[in-house]
């Protein structure tokens, strides 16, 4: 353990959303307690610890945070890089800094995933109304052009099908350095999370299969019936975590297309699309995540039967009728209703998934949910 | 629900131990908030929501517990019962204080069993030295004589082989009003948890199997493999609540004499040999719990396969070394290590009883717990 004491460890978190609350939620029975920094006093892990309120690069807040800490983490991907620094100088810090900076760069992340040998669609760098011209020239369309920088759930992107489009698209997103990506016409979506310890231990977690609508994750299926495709990603994941000394919980989402995947981006953290493992797995995202930062030996990662989660997004239908749901179990995170605001999730189990189709069918209904989920 | 708002439910618990804890990581999720009564600021449930300080009948202390509050509970069967008065007339409070009344003394309990046509071991009330003598005839020996009021985890309780032995246990037992009781030469023990809601339903969890040692829970397997059992059990545990009038989760111990049931005594909450059911039940006693008294519907009680929890009692194991059993989740309380003391426990799942019989026989060795649990 990265400290004997016959305290529990106390554990820092830049960061106070739900992914900080369910973090919460899965080291209180570990002993641990917690101490959060956000900007929101009321933040969702409000109910599981401490809440330093703060700016994320406010460097007393976070020496308030680290006072006493054991170690410190994060739970959102766009935690400044001098945060990290000054973190990184003061204190057991994990997922590494060098992780955050690749992953908050879109060409630096595309770049290390080629150089890692995981396949990505062709793109290009994105700064100039030149390097625009090229990039179309050199990619074609459909595309998409994104921000370089601080994209999430949809955010900061753009569909584009001719030149002229890509411009309009350029001006829109106010001529940021951008990447322009070759739109890739799926089969379907799929994320691996998976666990690297201090040591160099793994620990993936099945393959999920997942389903967007206006750029957020709506619906993930999980294990993907995908065998081969399961054991690729994994490889691919093991390499990355590998050559970036990571510790902790990490997430790749992958295109899948004729049988073989293309990397789309990755997750230094724990991810959306594993919040099926809390009840789904042996062992949840959330508890890999702090076996691996505190340096207790990860857990299993196997799947306990199927389970499909679906999210709560800008509204909570009726909560009697989401629990009455067979098999269901809600996650609220305490957050405002607004528009486009993940507010929740609610995760089905049994033991294969043709067992909760009726309960997802419904879910669906519930939540004004579309689209159904392509697994394997 | 019990009240519809935008804001989640607030639930006010008289004190603050691990039961507390655990339905505190159980509610979060359900959008709930918690505020606990307890004597000590830094109790188990301090992590999961706000520590009024104080005793269990400072009605000051009351007031501020359900101040907002939405629902009242308790998480131990020692609540005195005019604190259960108080609430009762500010809150809607459950279990009622009926139940509580019933469950602190050994005499009305039993009493009322019989009176609901469960069976139960011979049994004296004993107050006098001339009860004792009766009861010593009546009832024989070997035999168990123990306090009326509470008792908990084997304290105040001795078993006698004879008349003199029971004068002798009386007179150390300081001549507080007693139960006599004959000695159940059981082949094992056995507990059912269930759920009565506000308007009714009921939900059963699997029998459990259950070793004690020293007075104190040490290990339970579930689910018990006899059918019948189960559903007798059932029967009993369902007539109780509905006599009396219960809403929550209820235990109630049992022995398994010949292939039947005799009652031991019953818990009017959450139970240690329930713990099991965080993993290795659809929806867990906990939940279960919080949804009947918020009046949510009840979720499914059915296991997910099979599961055992050893119990962690005066030490702690190295955690590195619970935390790397196959299929293990790890549960500690928070509490200062004491002899005798419950500071945590472990659940082992699998998909059958035998695919963790060796990490269950490492656990018992890590733990010191030599009983083994003669399921059927």
């Amino acid at each position: 353990m990265i400290r004997s004491s016959s305290r529990g460890l106390r554990i820092a978190v830049v960061g106070g959303g739900q992914l900080g609350r369910m973090l919460g939620l899965a080291g209180i029975p570990l002993g641990m307690s917690f101490r959060f920094l956000d900007p929101s006093r009321n933040c969702p892990a409000s109910a599981v610890g401490d809440v330093i309120e703060g700016a994320y690069d406010d460097e007393l807040a976070l020496a308030r945070l680290i006072d006493g800490a054991d170690v410190a983490t994060y739970e959102f991907e766009n935690v400044p890089l001098r945060t990290a620094e000054f973190l990184e100088g003061r204190i057991a810090f994990a997922p590494n800094g060098r992780s955050l900076a690749i992953a908050q760069d879109r060409i630096a992340e595309k770049d290390f995933f080629k150089a890692c040998g995981v396949p990505v669609q062709p793109y290009r760098a994105v700064s100039s109304d030149d390097e625009l011209r090229i990039a179309v020239e050199d990619v074609g369309t459909p595309a998409v052009l994104k921000t370089r920088r601080f994209g999430y759930d949809g955010k900061g992107q753009v569909v584009v099908h001719s030149a002229v489009a890509a411009q309009m698209a350029w001006e829109k997103l106010g001529k940021v350095p951008c990447i322009f990506e070759a739109l890739v016409a799926f089969d379907r979506e799929v994320s691996l999370v998976a666990t690297r310890g201090r040591r160099g231990s793994f620990a993936a977690h099945p393959l999920t299969c997942n389903a967007h609508r206006e750029g957020i994750l709506r619906v993930s299926v999980a294990p993907d019936g995908d065998a081969s495709l399961g054991r690729a990603a994994e490889m691919h994941v093991r390499t990355l975590a590998e050559r970036l000394g990571y510790v902790g919980t990490l997430a790749v989402e992958f295109f899948v297309l004729g049988g073989s995947l293309v990397a789309n981006e990755m997750a230094p953290r724990v991810h959306n699309s594993g919040h099926w493992t809390i009840e789904g797995a042996v062992t949840s995202q959330f508890e890999n995540h702090l076996r691996a930062i505190t340096d207790l030996p990860l857990g299993e990662t196997r799947a306990r039967g199927a389970a499909a989660m679906v999210n709560l997004i800008g509204t909570v239908p009726p909560i009697d009728e989401l629990v009455a749901l067979p098999g269901a179990r809600l996650h609220l995170y305490g957050k405002e209703p607004m528009p486009g605001r993940k507010l929740g999730h609610v995760t089905l189990t049994a033991a294969e998934h043709e067992d909760f189709a009726d309960a997802l069918a419904h879910l669906r209904e519930l939540t004004g949910e579309p689209n159904p989920v392509p697994v394997a």
